[in-house]
């Protein structure tokens, strides 16, 4: 059987069911970021991510915003879990013809990414491609986390209300390389208004909120005439364009008036855009989402 | 210009000279790993390491090996900085028509590594490939270390004494797929015979003995007919074909036959290759090592 026979969800739970984890792993895969325990009582958030030529950016796009949605990317995932990013390494694997200017400028952005953000850019790899393969950026990023900060995918409760920041859909015409790592809202949120469970958009709404209700063994009714929609998208667009690296969350109902009361104004939009039911509720049929290996 | 105009570490050291980095970074590029300075006093290491197929590993190899491999290559360099491997992110990038069985196989090698060296595999990343692209598995992995058993690149001294373990030469035979990285004579040596520096050797003596010596600005004189050759290879091999993934390390010479009287019969054979100089005296002329993106 080849790798395009299987659903990518599917994959990574047979190659990781079975996998040898010590004491000191809280949340292993399957969430925005692995946590480990540390010694004195905080937490390492563990993330990798990687952006692979004419599959998460095209040949002729601008290196400089390749590398920093390579970075951002990570970013984004440390903040989904509440933390705060501290570090990176870069794995790059690029053809010889590669120009040393397009490397500048991918290093430009990935720089101008860490300066944002306020991690540091500690190490890294170089390989060489063979002549017919795509350049490939893979990022892993350290994070830490007071343990009373940390937000799970797999805690969201039946009656929690469900939201998202910004707008979704049409990634493709330039946010998904300019795209802000919603970082300062998850941060206010887990200090103000702590999530129930929370993650971050990378697959699509219609990918991504069944693994968080899979994960929370909860189910969801979504109004579809809410969704925030970039202009010009349709909903099925906003559903399964991903890459809006928006934040998904829940909250318990009765915070959820004083939460959209006390957001701050220069946050992107916040939208209530359904809410978490039981079994006996079946899920609001959704289509579409970013699948890797489909044939 | 192209990266196959330019040497490696002259690539590294463009894209990482002014990088952005936080008071807590202790170590950033350019050694084993990099090493970030916990709350609580304690060290964090982080090493990204990736294997490429057709560069790393041929397509016919066994993909459990390649597996082992893969987390090996990491577990060796957090090894060589005095540390203990701790928890590891594995990105896979595969093309579709890779069969469900070969990552399988992957994966066994990969857990069999995690096992044998007690840490955990806390998550990772699946994308996919062009069909024409080679498969990559990229290896992020964290370790701990007490301070006082961290050991650099960047320190040795003037006359201490150059040792490695193992032999060197013919990897490619087998022993690049099969390795086993030299965590227990590292975390001896950090408690009994602190070297003053060391690295793994991945690219070859003639390429990694150069880069301790520019970073600790010192120079070196082996004694060529010292070199503990693996069975039926030449110096020449022994000094360029790289993969050994031995330690390669430097000890004041007044410890040195301390050091050997006490080696523990057990572990892989030490053997004393010359001694670090001053640039008095220039050091032994090395041709060869593995070089990336070489025309």
């Amino acid at each position: 059987m080849k790798l395009s026979d299987s659903h990518e969800d599917a994959l990574i739970q047979r190659v990781t069911q079975h996998l040898h984890q010590r004491d000191d792993v809280l949340v292993g895969p399957g969430d925005d970021c692995a946590v480990i325990t540390q010694a004195d009582g905080s937490l390492l958030l563990l993330k990798t991510d990687c952006v692979v030529e004419s599959v998460h950016f095209l040949p002729e796009a601008d290196a400089e915003r390749v590398g920093w949605k390579a970075l951002a990317r990570v970013v984004s995932d440390i903040a989904a879990m509440g933390g705060t990013p501290t570090a990176c390494v870069i794995t790059l694997i690029l053809r010889p013809d590669t120009s040393v200017e397009w490397l500048d400028a991918l290093y430009s952005g990935i720089q101008r990414c860490a300066t944002d953000f306020e991690l540091s850019i500690v190490g890294g790899e170089t390989s060489s491609a063979p002549p017919l393969a795509p350049n490939i950026i893979s990022v892993a990023g350290t994070g830490s986390l007071p343990p009373q900060h940390l937000v799970k995918r797999s805690t969201s409760q039946p009656g929690d209300a469900i939201f998202v920041t910004g707008s979704l859909g049409g990634s493709i015409h330039g946010k998904h390389l300019d795209f802000t790592p919603r970082l300062e809202p998850a941060q206010w949120l887990v200090k103000h208004h702590k999530p129930s469970a929370m993650m971050d958009l990378s697959d699509g709404l219609a990918k991504d909120l069944p693994r968080l209700a899979q994960l929370s063994q909860t189910h969801y009714q979504l109004d579809l005439n809410s969704l925030p929609l970039t202009p010009s998208c349709t909903t099925q667009q906003a559903l399964a364009d991903g890459e809006d690296y928006e934040l998904l969350f829940t909250l318990p109902p009765s915070l959820a008036s004083d939460l959209q009361n006390s957001w701050p104004s220069h946050f992107p939009p916040l939208t209530q855009i359904g809410h978490m039911t039981t079994a006996d509720s079946p899920s609001t049929p959704l289509n579409g989402g970013w699948e890797h290996f489909s044939s």
